[in-house]
């Protein structure tokens, strides 16, 4: 998987820092997790293309979360697109986007599909042959989801010396790689694990914010490669925290630490602080494995 | 006057060129012309004070002229805004902007005033004791207004050295600016021409975008000082500009000639041709004083 940050400061666009958007390759996926003010801006200044993405994931209808959309929609639009767009958002994301493409008499001629969110448990939004969405049903302010991205476990390796060995026919690799033991000519079983090497580990994303401290989710993202959780706020200003339904840095680490994720991403800084490098510090006395998100900023994990 | 373009390319945002937006700065005013999305972000480029800004006009409701508009009302708010912001724009406008507000559960907290138009006449949306703003109907896709700046004529200006002469007491000065006659002790009439000069020409400025070639707009923009006309297309493109209801550069010349207008400024430029200079070359076949609007750039007139 690699995770590059379109945006990651809250509240409003500015000259040098962009409202949150972010792009996830997995799979040959490009899947875009919300779309502040700017992101089609920031997805060509990172070459990414446009016609690579084919699901949007919508935390939340905050302004800084999801300005940016009408005008990607909008320009999918100009460039030709055929291809269905999914958009997957709370309840009310369809209204939105389609009354004002009616107010410019601009319906897409690409299929738009909705797929409104509405429910307070975690459920699957997404699902192929590779990979599944899920929901993490989050505490802010309205009604916000923040989304894990799992790979599932892959066929198994076939140990192409070990398939020699015994002489096995081309025709039973399949069957090999899905886990199933060879019986030879003479009765002889061979068992599966002397033919094949473990599946490569699937790995998994979770993107939570905007959210309070919620420890309800940790069941959720147990164990993730990769957490990007929001830390809008330092230790001194827990009470903005609490009063706007955001984290802070130490916060963020703690969810990290208890759901054992391997690495803790944060972003969404308040814009208050001199340097984002105050977040990684706070956060770092709870866990270790801190990075710190920035716009541009790419992560690739396995 | 000064006008200050924000953004006046064609279309979508891209790395170095933005939808349309611009400030004209007149009589201690600073009106917004459009709000096409990354706004806010060429209003902080450009240090152009957010506190400044207390009227907003809407030409019309395609994407590249408004998109801009929800972030930067929201962002009002957060800056903690206490003043009356008026929006002048097509009906529809209000549903859109406070749905998307409702959506966030994020109403203003400064009072928001919607000026919705409809008629297909010019009319007067603003007026103080120094300015008027009128609509400029135009012929574009969907239902679209220019609008047409003018300041009112003021004061005549005191003879210091007359009104010395005539020793005239100063209790008569605002009589005299405003324009009338005096009466001596013994009777005599001094004509208010001997007492003052004429008052600084009253300087007006038209916004033209999107537009077919509409020469019924010719009356409205008569001898304005400058006018702002789009230009989407070159001459090769003319079938482009009538399937789509733009204006070429020639078409653009053409309305400013007949409007013996003082300067054009061009803009809206299609992102489809390598040179925006290719458009002043084609317009100034047709007529002198023409500009090029450019991201970023100033023009004053007076």
């Amino acid at each position: 998987m690699k995770l590059t940050i379109l945006g990651c400061y809250a509240a409003t666009p500015r000259t040098l820092t962009n409202p949150t958007s972010q792009v996830l390759e997995v799979k040959n996926h490009m899947f875009l997790i919300d779309c502040g003010e700017g992101t089609q801006v920031q997805l060509r200044k990172h070459k990414i293309k446009f016609s690579r993405i084919n699901h949007i994931f919508i935390s939340h209808l905050h302004g800084d979360h999801f300005f940016g959309l009408p005008g990607l929609v909008s320009t999918f639009r100009l460039l030709g697109r055929e291809k269905e767009l999914n958009i997957y958002g709370p309840k009310g994301i369809k209204e939105a986007i389609t009354m004002l493409l009616k107010l410019g008499d601009s319906w897409t001629n690409y299929p738009l599909r909705f797929h409104e969110l509405s429910s307070g448990e975690s459920e699957l939004v997404y699902e192929d042959d590779k990979i599944t969405v899920h929901t993490i049903p989050l505490d802010h302010r309205i009604y916000t989801n923040g989304f894990l991205f799992k790979e599932k476990l892959g066929e198994r390796k076939l140990n192409i010396e070990a398939v020699r060995y015994y002489e096995i026919d081309k025709a039973y690799y399949n069957n090999i790689k899905r886990g199933r033991d060879i019986v030879t000519e003479i009765g002889e079983i061979i068992p599966n694990k002397a033919l094949t090497f473990d599946p490569p580990k699937p790995t998994s994303y979770a993107f939570c914010s905007d959210t309070a401290y919620k420890p309800e989710i940790v069941p959720i993202i147990k164990q993730v490669d990769c957490l990007y959780h929001e830390a809008t706020f330092l230790e001194s200003e827990t009470h903005l925290a609490k009063k706007t339904k955001h984290s802070t840095a130490i916060q963020a680490a703690i969810i990290a630490k208890e759901a054992s994720v391997n690495k803790l991403i944060l972003g969404h800084y308040s814009t208050r602080y001199p340097s984002i490098q105050l977040f990684k510090e706070e956060a770092s006395q709870v866990f270790d494995q801190v990075e710190l998100a920035d716009d541009g900023k790419s992560f690739e994990f396995i």
